[in-house]
């Protein structure tokens, strides 16, 4: 019996695991954490393992720990949200959340829209579902709202059934670094409610700011409940912890905790999250976290207008990321590869456009300054310029060799 | 805007979700550990959190953490297996484990094949996809294999299509307790490899044994890669860690970990298992478990034989459960629901057979031994007795007002 015999569905997905750099790179692909930030949770566990133990060693609620619910809901609320643990369901993370978004809302050849570019993890996992993604544009301020209105408003006269949801990271997105205005995002709930329309807020960078006022969440504008948000610990205290949860009217979350079917949340990792955030320690732990990663975005923004003159960014007030546009003509598929046999491991731009039908640009690149150290970062720049360099010159297929 | 509008794919998903049981039940309904032999865990989790910390804090490898996949391979090699870590993926569970298989093998309108009973959590995880159960009987060596190859014959001379897998729990199976023979399991094996069949062997139970020698896992016996075996940390250590793993050939082990969008599983609580394991506590604690267990499930055969005698059963010899079936005509929906009034929870039979639309028993229940205390089994069991007293008199309507 052969493997292909079994696996029909398996090869419908895209390819979401690509060879592992050379550990010795410097990693600028990631997602991860500074080593340095990582909290020290040895009580907490401890607490969670001992005075806990009937809790966090039995199978816990599906829905996640009261508490944490609670907690979550009161973080939320004085985040600008109305609402309560009801509105809460606790998932393994963030990526987790979006799956279940998509297992309650989505059917085979439903539509959803993705920003363009959009977070490339969040591609296949919606794909998986076989949808037909919409693309639409983003500027400066967010996501281009008057497209989506043309394309929504376009459907609804062609008497074509209307996407299912809107997907976007309005808060540092990912790869662009930008935040929606509070204005487009009004706008935005305004026409996602008109046509009947979710939104999806997947906001994990959305403490990781570095200066200036915060905007509004779109669950805190959410007057009509169109709004399920996504969030995860993952940023806000460590990757590892696999803890994040969805924020969603009751009915949706409960539908969502039937589609859940994993026994519950680990009620280990949940009580030493509830034991960090609810004595204190989180908010401390996010002053030094954003002041680790403006330290590196300053270090990254620097040597990138150092090293790589004909590169053009917006600097992010946030987030862990820079998106690099080089020169027309730059196939950043290309340079990606270049880099990461020189030494630094960095994101083509290409695997963040959710359609693979349609022409994007070519020349755009995403780098992490999250998890290097500022000698990393200088160096890791250093080895990306050599790398365009090499690429430029048209002796990218030498350095390769 | 509704939920509903939201929400149709949800509505396809049987409820999982019934009414909590009154807190202060004695609770014969969960697989909860015993509450007394909940490893104690502070050392393992502080060392994961200190001198792993880099590692059980970041994302961790979608496989799974090397070592940890390593040991697996080692344990299911230990019990006759022939692995490596190549076949192992460790995921959130053995739940989703399946859930991983699944999305692996079925698509809509496939067939799978259950026993009869089967492990009713296993049910809406396998529905969900969209299958059709084909029930198989079983008897006290197990899953009725000349039935299974009648069924399969009998569908090829008709030109149908074959299953795509047979679920089974080989080992105290779950709700039965009984344990498939060795001749079984190589016909089983047999007769699956014949026809193209996948075989998932769920078995959590497997070390749970209090008497007698253990039989060769299916795994062990597949010469020809047809199984995919679920195997967790659940009942080995504690249901709250929420790890388990899948063991299957290599190319499906990749493509499961394609399917998994989850950012890996998380690293803490994979160090934490894998120092308690490769330390050497393991061995020590599953002594203690099965002596645990043996007590418990002794304390409750005598009092079902004592306040029960019209009720017949099969001693199992490792699990958590046992299997009651009362005389015919006793309906065990009204008896779960008047002794749950009364006051401890039980499930009913009927909850554990895949097709809605066959007739079953409907005079059986499952009653969990792993979770009560000796005192708790001794007082859940008159209860039971007093309800089925209520039932049998036909004044279960008037015990539940």
């Amino acid at each position: 019996m052969q493997p292909p015999a079994f696996a029909r569905r398996a090869s419908q997905l895209s390819p979401t695991l690509p060879a592992p750099a050379p550990p010795e790179n410097i990693a600028f692909d990631s997602g991860h954490a500074f080593p340095g930030v990582l909290p020290d949770l040895t009580a907490e566990a401890a607490t969670a393992l001992a005075q806990y133990r009937a809790e966090t060693l039995q199978y816990a609620p599906r829905m996640g720990l009261p508490a944490l619910r609670a907690w979550i809901a009161d973080y939320m609320t004085a985040d600008g949200a109305r609402v309560s643990a009801d509105n809460i369901l606790v998932t393994n993370g963030a990526k987790h959340a979006l799956e279940l978004v998509c297992r309650l809302l989505l059917d085979e050849g439903d539509g959803v829209v993705m920003t363009s570019p959009t977070y490339f993890s969040a591609i296949p996992i919606i794909r998986s579902f076989g949808v037909s993604f919409i693309e639409v544009g983003q500027d400066r301020a967010g996501l281009d709202v008057d497209q989506l209105a043309a394309i929504l408003d376009r459907r609804r006269k062609d008497g074509k059934s209307q996407p299912k949801f809107i997907y976007d990271v309005p808060d540092f997105h990912n790869p662009t670094g930008v935040t929606m205005s509070a204005e487009r995002r009004a706008v935005l709930l305004d026409v996602a409610a008109a046509h009947g329309v979710a939104v999806v807020e997947d906001s994990p960078y959305r403490k990781v700011r570095f200066e200036g006022a915060s905007v509004p969440s779109l669950k805190a504008l959410d007057e009509r409940d169109v709004v399920l948000q996504l969030g995860t610990f993952s940023k806000l205290m460590a990757p590892g912890l696999r803890v994040g949860w969805v924020a969603a009217a009751p009915p949706l979350v409960a539908r969502m905790a039937q589609l859940k079917s994993d026994a519950g949340s680990c009620p280990l990792t949940q009580r030493t999250i509830l034991e960090f955030c609810a004595n204190g320690r989180l908010a401390q732990h996010v002053a030094r976290i954003q002041d680790r990663y403006r330290a590196n975005r300053d270090r990254m923004v620097a040597a990138v207008r150092r090293e790589l003159p004909d590169v053009s960014f917006v600097v992010p007030h946030g987030g862990y990321y820079l998106w690099l546009t080089f020169p027309d003509g730059v196939n950043a598929d290309e340079l990606a590869a270049c880099a990461n046999q020189i030494g630094v491991t960095v994101i083509s731009g290409s695997r963040f456009f959710a359609r693979a039908d349609v022409a994007h640009p070519r020349n755009q690149v995403r780098v992490a300054f999250s998890h290097a150290d500022e000698d990393e970062i200088d160096e890791g720049v250093r080895r990306l310029a050599a790398a365009y360099a090499a690429v430029a010159n048209g002796s990218a297929a030498t350095a390769l060799r």
